[in-house]
């Protein structure tokens, strides 16, 4: 009898997990649930499709009619799981069941990629027409027809998908303002000293700023009318919150799951969940709900990415149908494309670092993206973090007007390697053609700063 | 007293050695002797500058003046180094002196940056007027002026500095045939299947190519008419050699320095050269001289790349002033910009793998440089090799429309770590936002099927 892997959460991880689960079974019965209308995008791809770059079609890759016919995949639509049983009583056959739709469904395998939930603060009016998350593709839509009718936005969060939407508002003519608690742009993981020059950037374009001031109500008779922001009313016709993600464990919660500091599931390299302690030999994890191993710190990190959701998503969905991969331990690179610029990051920030109590050391070194004599160069910015006791490098970060993203792999990769700054500059190399690099790349003059300062 | 420092050669290396040692030493007295005009230059940049890409000033960074007054480094330019002298007899004095242009000096510290040679083979007709090699600007500007009277022009081989030439040449109206004695391009560095598309690109611009023919003779009276490619006599006005460069040893040689087997300067990860196996406390070795460590094989290859050169300069010309740096084993990655298209390598190609009798297996994927819902994304194909018994990645080729460098530096640094293919899957990550890359990058693709080829 073919295994029956259940998969709750179509997000980039639960729909890697059913497609590494296909290949790695050929014959296994594959179902997903999903409370989401569509499946295989990616949310990132929002602000973009806003502006125009791209449509709602072109960003969704495939629909359930296309997994089930090429993939043999069945997916469960806009349908919620109402609960999961897992019973695996000692000298008693096991209950392991999904129900949803008011159906109850077994499975051999359970995935849970239940991803998470855009956090809104708990104020007042956020039930207000008007008010939005940037979370799928029907909310987005839902954004696309409220903005017809509206020209001031409010964006909540200055994280990089609020500046991205930001900016592309601003691009097809609204009035955006971005309300940020902290004292910087992308407060988590980047410095200020790299944040502040994307913030000037974006003030350049139009986006309008109101930093160190949280947003404490929305007000509005039957719709959004106006956001009290640190008390001042600031008038809008929209609100959009992108004020970053919870895990999702309700599931998991129920199921009695282990669930770890930083309020996210608990799971094993081969992402098995764990039951107070003790692996659960068919619940897998990925995807925003999992909690994982930091490269740089030995503790827990979060690494709620869409690059990270799909290599969980494939060791998990691997596993479910019963093969021995392995998911390592995170820096977590990121990249975030604003105008005409790029900011990219990896590892611990040093907001990151202090909050671990990691104490640190810093280089950063300016250059260009080619070289000088060739071109077009553009500007680039890198900065490296280390370890002050064991010189280790734990983060770094890139502002670039091209080529931060390969930069920021490479530097992950060194990350990875668990190399210090000293051995950065013996055990790496670059390639060099004067259209794409310089002889000597800025990396480097980077780390050898940071060597200096050690 | 102050330190003494001679460097010999005023390529990447040597000038980086000048620049490093004044970094480690402000007091030491530092000169350069160098035959060429100019300083502080890249040849790589060459064909752009034919093409009109870029100037001759442009691509010069500074002049002797400005090492003068910034760096107080003297050039001493197109003066040969006639001898050296570096006897250090037990209980008497030692005697440390290069001889040039008429005048000794002595030094406490000698570093060797003589370069390399353009290989051109011993066949008839090389001396005649029309024939050139891509090394200095100087000889570039006299290509650029035998062109004003020259319309075909025949490049002799078909290596990345002949194919960018090649390209730059048909651009600016010129009929270009390159002739390359193996049966593919790039052949020493890239595999046939990297290799055939790119030669299939320059060849819908225009420019020919006559394979598997080993360029016999320069055919003229007073000057190039014709080239002897295998026996078929091939009218053209100018032959430009870009066959390889062979290492420079003359003064080695007379100093009686290890050379080692493959016929370049033995050095110490310090960059200190050896004589009979003993270590030279004051002579260091850098550039296209050098003979590497590989980082890929437990023997020896050559690195002779602009990026590698500065690399290796700061090091020998910091140690020169006193420091303890050390140079690590090397892949040495390239990236070659022809027209449209990028192609970039590192560690060892097939073709050196068999050389080395190293058994391979080999990975391959192709998919987009961008996330294939944003507008702009182009072709990149991805190669990995490994070692087939120890599963270590030790080479990857990438072809991409775009940013294949930080590609080719984040698979550097994994390989530089020793890692192996399963490993580099775990211990991987790439950053993801929908202009820049797609969630998952080819690399992964490429890696997974190298390993289901292991």
């Amino acid at each position: 009898m073919s295994k029956k892997i259940v998969i709750i959460g179509s997000g980039a991880a639960g729909m890697s997990a059913a497609s590494a689960a296909r290949a790695a079974d050929p014959e296994a019965d594959i179902t997903v649930f999903t409370e989401d209308r569509d499946v295989a995008y990616s949310p990132c791809m929002i602000p973009w499709v806003l502006e125009g770059k791209s449509t709602w079609n072109e960003m969704i890759m495939h629909d359930p009619a296309w997994y089930a016919k090429e993939r043999n995949i069945k997916i469960i639509t806009e349908t919620k799981v109402e609960s999961v049983v897992n019973d695996t009583p000692r000298g008693a056959p096991a209950v392991r069941t999904v129900t949803a739709g008011g159906k109850t469904y077994e499975y051999d395998s359970l995935v849970l990629a239940t991803g998470g939930k855009v956090f809104i603060p708990p104020i007042e009016g956020t039930q207000l027409p008007g008010v939005f998350t940037v979370r799928t593709v029907k909310g987005g839509q839902e954004i696309e027809a409220y903005l017809k009718k509206s020209q001031k936005v409010a964006v909540a969060g200055a994280g990089v998908i609020g500046l991205e939407l930001a900016l592309a508002l601003v691009n097809i003519g609204k009035d955006v303002t971005v309300i940020e608690m902290m004292d910087q742009v992308i407060p988590r993981i980047a410095d200020k000293d790299m944040a502040d020059p994307m913030q000037a950037y974006l003030e350049s374009k139009g986006v309008k700023f109101m930093m160190r001031t949280p947003v404490q109500g929305v007000i509005g008779k039957d719709k959004v009318e106006a956001v009290n922001a640190g008390g001042t009313e600031v008038p809008c016709d929209m609100v959009i919150f992108a004020t970053g993600v919870r895990a999702n464990t309700d599931i998991a919660k129920e199921l009695g799951l282990d669930i770890g500091q930083l309020g996210a599931l608990c799971a094993a390299p081969t992402l098995q969940a764990y039951k107070r302690g003790r692996l659960c030999p068919d619940i897998f994890v990925c995807g925003d709900v999992l909690q994982c191993q930091s490269a740089v710190y030995p503790g827990p990190t979060m690494s709620q990415l869409g690059s990270s959701a799909v290599k969980e998503g494939r060791v998990a969905g691997a596993n479910a149908a019963g093969a021995k991969l392995e998911f390592g331990p995170v820096a977590s690179p990121w990249v975030s494309v604003i105008g005409e610029k790029q900011i990219a990051g990896t590892g611990m920030s040093l907001g990151l670092a202090s909050w671990y109590g990691v104490e640190t050391a810093t280089g950063k070194a300016a250059g260009l993206t080619r070289a000088r004599y060739y071109p077009g160069a553009k500007e680039l910015v890198v900065k490296v973090i280390a370890d002050r006791k064991t010189h280790r490098l734990i983060g770094a970060q890139i502002i670039a007007g091209e080529e931060a993203t390969g930069r920021i792999d490479w530097l992950t990769s060194a990350i990875l390697g668990g190399i210090t700054a000293e051995e950065f500059l013996v055990r790496s190399e670059n390639a060099y053609c004067p259209p794409t690099s310089q002889v000597r790349d800025v990396v480097f003059a980077a780390v050898e700063d940071l060597v200096k300062n050690l």
